[in-house]
């Protein structure tokens, strides 16, 4: 059974009429389907208001206890809540979650080494049956970027994570998963300034030659970590790029697959 | 199928000692089970740190468009995630909900009548399809107390209606729905001064003798409204008191339950 896992970020959280027609689009997917949504400007904007600053170490954000509080009100409230309503609203059965409800994803809180990341979940593991549940009954989970450690406490939890682990964990019950990352750029760029220099296709051949030309920008990194991370672990395919290129059926963006889908396919 | 619908208030959401005293008694009952909270101060907290002054029209609130936001953030993520967390770690497989959610509460604005009470929703229509997957599954919804009107908007409800709704609707698919109001007095009391005093049943016809001499005190009548409403309506039983009353197996407080399942039980 195919499956999209959807991560859109706060760039589009952050723009109303972005995300208006995202959701219409993110809804017309055809089949099963999962969304995990990002935080943008409005948590930082509500942590001003409240005299929350945003604690930096080393140029990366620490979730303190005051921005573990902000961050599950305005993620897993504010943000959740409205997405849900409006994709209901749509004729989406949307159901919002974090990764305690139904301890669908469990974290542990970052072990301390070199910076103290604070209330930050790295993820122990997920929990598939709720969401296979939800997916034969035709719900689509929508997944705030927030954990637990199974000990009463909420984590903070990168959205690109917590959407590679469950796209992992559906791959491993037997869903062919094609897990999109929606973000500000047409995909993987050999020349930013250059429009025609979209890589279409990453396999873990060409991305270490690009990555030892130096081509690949460090923000990309992490990103394609995941991605390569989770192509070996099962899923079908992790597609980057503009949301209105990759919810297409035809898909427009990079797609970042395992050497041996590659061949299948081709 | 016998089922324990919990309505929790502010005042123990408010008092982390009493909350957790209560979500452990709440663990402890056995059988399928569902809560619904309230709000507590910390909405009118965070509201004054943000610099948002309740809107009062007639000695009651108003939900304005930013009112709505921060009670979508504290209801359905700060209050609604945590309560969630601390279950899971109590190993009740809690999941997080508000009306939105899966489409569990539809609701409409509140028409303007002598007041506009803003976003606030009057409940339409429970369903009770995925409440009853999950009750039959093992897991334990948790419902802030915040609709939907399936037309994008979160709308603002009343905890104790989402409670009465709820049992309403569970009990009217076959659920033998013991409805349970904790609240700050141990039940209805002929004298709050006299703790010998406690109504044990409320029955329609003692109820309108006790209306009538005008012992109810008029805060009461809401809630008891809600609770006639919901034994006329098919719930089995509603037991009024404090929380460490009538979450045990033997309930005390004041229990109301329509005429003919009192002569049926007595």
């Amino acid at each position: 059974m195919k499956l999209s896992v959807v991560k859109v970020g706060g760039n589009i959280i952050d723009n109303q009429e972005a995300l208006h027609a995202f959701l219409k689009q993110f809804n017309a997917l055809e089949g099963p389907k999962l969304l995990v949504h990002g935080g943008g400007k409005i948590a930082s904007e509500l942590g001003k208001e409240m005299g929350i600053t945003p604690n930096m170490v080393n140029g990366r954000r620490v979730t303190d206890k005051a921005t573990l509080d902000l961050v599950t009100m305005v993620y897993g409230g504010l943000i959740n809540k409205n997405l849900v309503a409006v994709l209901q609203a749509m004729g989406c059965n949307a159901i919002g979650l974090t990764g305690a409800d139904g301890n669908t994803i469990q974290s542990v809180k970052r072990p301390v080494k070199e910076v103290d990341y604070g209330f930050v979940g790295d993820v122990q593991g997920v929990n598939a049956y709720l969401l296979q549940m939800y997916l034969k009954e035709g719900f689509v989970p929508v997944f705030a970027p927030l954990t637990h450690d199974l000990e009463g406490n909420m984590l903070n939890t990168n959205a690109d994570t917590v959407a590679t682990e469950v796209a992992k964990a559906l791959a491993e019950v037997g869903y062919e998963v094609s897990l999109k990352y929606c973000f500000d750029k047409p995909g993987v760029m050999l020349d930013l300034q250059d429009a025609d220099s979209l890589v279409k296709e990453l396999t873990p051949v060409n991305y270490a030659t690009l990555k030892e030309e130096g081509v690949i920008a460090e923000g990309m990194l992490p990103k394609l970590h995941n991605a390569f991370q989770a192509v070996e672990a099962g899923v079908e395919e992790v597609v980057l790029g503009l949301a209105e290129g990759i919810l297409q059926q035809q898909p427009f963006g990079t797609v970042v697959k395992a050497e041996d889908k590659l061949a299948a396919t081709s």
